[in-house]
């Protein structure tokens, strides 16, 4: 169902949203409209692109108005209705709105005109944003520029907030408004007006509802291996096998062994004499429910599907009747077709993949269990801890937005690194999303990576720039690659997020240097100035030291110049400062990671290393590594971990350009 | 000097380049114009900005000219010429040309209009490219969407690359042009001009020339080390020691000493009873222009200045006696301020870097000698191999450019990799970039690092944009970061460049699988589909594979899996197939490491593993590295660097976009 642009123009005026001074009139009628220049056009729900189709006119005067309500009336036999309203002018915005299946209704904002498909400037705020972080995702585009003032161009952006603040209240008391188009929106100095307004609205879709996880949930103090096994080749004998270095208590349950890898093994989940909190399940598909409401009745918390052959191969009937015996026994399920979990600080390894990574900080929730794998064993050679990692699965009850949450809520997370294909509780995760420094990887951004996606979990891969844009509204930070995820991580576990970009760099190459300064001004980062110590640096320095930032310290420094610049340079006023140490022949690495390390836990701020090369350098890197110092082999890594660390600096980047 | 208006027109026209009708007349007078619209503009060359100050009035019939041309006599009463021009209409296009210290003329063109500024939609082309190149490069902007058809705007890109090919015979043949605007230039489907015209003039600066280098001179038979020294701390020491593993003869000179590090050690040059082909001077800065000379008196070809104290200290009077020396000789001379160069097929060391890389068929010329150490010892560790490794130092005499051009010609040299701050012979570099795969870092490109580098080395970091548009429309791959750089070695070295952008993408994990597919599809290659094998992969892969591509082998793969796809998909006309694996419990990772370079073998295309994960997947990264199959840690990378190697992948993605 359509709402025509009357309609919507009266749906606006009741938010206090202005509109176009308008007459409504019936075809046939030449109402007493005086106010020109002004615009004529079709009144209809069905006419989706009024100017294409020719039915919108501009009018000078009270002649070519006459004219044009005759020829309309004339082209559009099947029209009934007319508006005419005054011709705005000033900055021509883009504006609309889309209600999506995850995030429910988003704000699409960015430069309007002709051009909008050609530069695609636009951004996405949700309904559930700030003031602040709306003015932020404005700050984004180049309407920003325009309302900021550009040639003759200039707008108000503070109205222009509260333009979009009405609409978000509009919005959460119009559920059912599916699309809003209110393009163009003209934007000037004293005043935002829609020139135009349609809206689609459809039923809201039912949605699948937030369940909040119970803290212990993935620290059982106990686990069941139901479909245990001692053939070697059998998930179930992994499982139990993967189990042996858990501190709680494993129970295997097989009817057909009396012990399985030196465990009791138990007929049937209900023989077990002492209480069961998690029970990994892998049996064959058809039998789970059954196994499921045996897990009911003897009090299992948490059962992890580690069975396939559910939603992901056409048998949806079977998963639903999953999720239905746990609803019944209030069992949380995860999966089915999960690979597990594992939460290494307790030693657990609920899981079939046979390494368990070291112990850390993150929490890594992942809807790709493959991924895991991959992702364990590289953590393993870097040095990589986390606190849990969770194989999302079908997700046929938990969902991973419900593990953000407890991860939000545990103490033992730091930072939250999830892999996301599909994500249905959107709406929920923005209220969670900036409560701690959480880094996303979304994949099926392109056609072909959603077809793969699709193929691969059976869960529908959303907008990706809708994602992107509203969880960075909500301070997630969404990054390209896992690689890249890994990186900022290294920087968060370590330092959080940062409220400032000031920089400082020191270096004993000047090349690398170059580079980092080059990716440092192009993030938006701020290089400080050393002005304030340069006398002071020039007397430990030798002569040709650069006498800017980057500090290059000449490639004979040795852990003692590093020192003693650092003394002097902790005076100075930086967020944080990146140290390149690049193996020349003076170079003592270990001796300057010791400095570096004394150097961040002298000054309490953010320090990073960039140590370049291989063999040469390794020691140095075990060093920063063990002392939890974020450490990169190239600048750029480096560089681009300290700008996703740090709030807010595209907008801040975009304040300077504005200001350059 | 300026030119006027019509005095740019006149030049346009004697090219052939269409201009608008137009008259010229003198203040007081009133022309018989008759053609309506019109514009009617002030002619001076001191008003740069017409528009903003006034000085262009529209006109719709004869008495509004009149009006006009009174009203800018009386508003510009210094000016004595005006012009009345016919009214254009088109798409309006963005043309500049200025004339860089380096390239030469390079044209700018894009999206006109007042947004020029906001959207910076231009793209630099360089006067010596053909015209196929500069249609690459108009594809990589919005005009070109805009020329194609977009709403109701529609060119004829072939006139507009007729018009460019014109430009570019004027700026060959006018070379005292220092800026051109034709600002806007009216597009439309039967005609290209300029609305405008506007051009100054300067004297072409002196630039530096270009001297080819002789074959060999980067590969001597005889090194003598002037100001060799047994102080294990000197640098006289090192360079002697990095001699020891040389093949050719080794000539220390010092007149303190008898022996060095075993080599009879000569009190001159002039006293070695055998020819010397290149001598590696490490003196103090003052005496080098005298060591030159007995060098000269020798017949040595090359010198190689490992000292410093020269420009890079403000010491350029010193730095020309060096070159006027070597040029009286005829001995070529790098550096000074340079690391100094190595042959690893040679076993020479002729730098103060303690490593020697291993051998290869890459030619690493950097600008910053301090980088060099770092690649070096990373490169042993990542096993890249190298031709040569050259330190540019100062640049007195031989120039990057030099060092390319024999690169390109040298047989033991495949790919050539250039980190660059400053370029003189940016106009040379044009005719070599495109002849061998060739990688280029260039640093200086924000404001930060262009200070970084300037301080660095002395040499002026030049205009990023331009730099990185004019080389790749001529053929080279400009990176961001060293790390992509090396990445992108790897594939060329194996491959060199391919024509086509066809991607086949196998894994045994459906996550990184979406990933590469998102990642393929956001830089333009093509996922080719598997539809003509469907049935046939479907009798060999368990049912849940994914029936696209990526095809998903599913997690328990093991290499018969993987040879049986193999031989399957081969039949399939794909340009480069990218197999990813996962460690998975069943996954045989050497095994299906010789897969792969089989299916590389048998198939003669290019194959590129991305073997994801640590320990688990060591040993199938050590096959492929030794057998030369390019193989990445993260699907980013692996896609990015396909990417790369792929020719004029961005201008077929704005092709499919524009298609789509």
């Amino acid at each position: 169902m359509f709402l025509t642009e009357p309609e919507v123009y009266r749906l606006l005026s009741s938010y206090g949203i202005s509109v176009p001074r308008y007459l409504v009139f019936r075809r046939g009628e030449f109402p007493p409209w005086n106010t020109f220049p002004a615009v004529v056009k079709v009144v209809s729900g069905e006419i989706v692109h009024k100017s294409n189709a020719g039915g919108v006119l501009f009018v000078k005067s009270r002649e070519e108005f006459e004219q044009a309500v005759s020829n309309l009336a004339e082209e559009f036999p099947s029209v009934e209705e007319f508006i005419v309203e005054e011709e705005l002018s000033g900055i021509e915005a883009f504006v609309g709105v889309k209600r999506d299946r995850s995030f429910l209704h988003v704000l699409g904002a960015g430069t309007g005109g002709i051009f909008v498909e050609l530069f695609e400037d636009v951004v996405f705020i949700p309904v559930k944003s700030t003031r602040d972080e709306a003015r932020e995702q404005i700050k984004k585009t180049k309407l920003y520029r325009l309302i900021e003032g550009f040639r003759s161009f200039k707008g108000n952006l503070e109205l222009f907030l509260d333009f979009i603040e009405k609409l978000k209240r509009l919005l959460a008391e119009h559920p059912e408004i599916y699309e809003l188009d209110l393009n163009p929106t003209f934007i000037t100095e004293s005043s935002v007006v829609p020139a135009d307004g349609r809206a689609l609205l459809k039923e809201p879709e039912k949605r699948r509802k937030f369940r909040p996880l119970s803290d212990r949930v993935f620290r059982p103090e106990s686990v069941a291996v139901i479909g245990a096994s001692v053939n070697p080749k059998k998930v179930g004998y992994a499982l139990v096998r993967n189990l042996e270095r858990f501190k709680g208590k494993v129970f295997p349950v097989n009817p057909k062994y009396e012990k399985v890898l030196g465990f009791r093994c138990y007929p049937s989940v209900r023989e077990i004499p002492e209480p069961v909190d998690c029970a990994l399940i892998a049996v064959p598909a058809e039998i789970v429910p059954a196994v499921l409401r045996e897990c009911g009745e003897k009090g299992v918390k948490l059962a992890v599907v580690i069975s396939a052959g559910f939603k992901e191969a056409g048998r949806e009937e079977l998963e639903r009747e999953v999720v239905e015996v746990a609803r019944k026994f209030g069992i949380r399920v995860l999966g089915p077709n999960t690979l597990g979990f594992m939460v290494p600080p307790l030693g657990l390894n609920a899981s079939f993949s046979t390494t368990l990574p070291p112990e850390g900080e993150i929490s890594f929730l992942s809807q790709s269990g493959a991924l895991i794998t991959a992702v364990v064993d590289a953590a393993v050679k870097e040095s990589i801890g986390f606190s849990e990692v969770i194989s999302l699965g079908n997700q046929s009850d938990i969902e991973i937005t419900e593990c953000f949450d407890l991860a939000v809520r545990s103490s033992d997370t730091k930072v939250i690194l999830s892999y996301v294909e599909g994500l249905e509780l959107g709406w929920e995760l923005l209220d969670f999303v900036g409560k701690k420094p959480a880094v996303f990887i979304k994949a099926g951004r392109s056609e072909g990576g959603k077809r793969a996606a699709a193929s691969h979990t059976g869960s529908l891969a959303g907008d990706y720039k809708v994602f992107k844009d509203v969880v960075e509204c909500r301070g997630g930070i969404v990054v390209d690659s896992l690689e890249e995820a890994f990186d900022c991580c290294r920087f968060l576990t370590a330092y959080g997020r940062l409220r400032g970009n000031k920089l400082l760099i020191v270096t004993n190459a000047g090349g690398p240097g170059t580079l980092a300064a080059d990716y440092a001004t192009s993030f938006g980062l701020e290089l400080i100035s050393v002005e304030p110590v340069l006398e002071e640096l020039s007397r430990v320095l030798p002569p040709n030291w650069s006498r800017i930032n980057p500090v290059d310290l000449i490639g004979d420094a040795t852990s003692d110049r590093y020192r003693s610049a650092f003394e002097i340079l902790e005076k100075l006023s930086w967020d944080v400062c990146l140290v390149i140490v690049t193996p020349q022949s003076m170079t003592d690495v270990p001796e300057i990671a010791h400095e570096v390390v004394k150097l961040a836990e002298r000054s309490g701020r953010a320090v990073v290393g960039c140590f370049m090369g291989g063999n040469s350098v390794a020691k140095g890197v075990e060093i920063l590594k063990r002392e939890k110092i974020p450490v990169y082999p190239d600048p750029y890594r480096a560089v681009n971990s300290i700008r996703r660390g740090v709030w807010s600096v595209q907008s801040s980047s975009e304040e300077r350009r504005e200001k350059a």
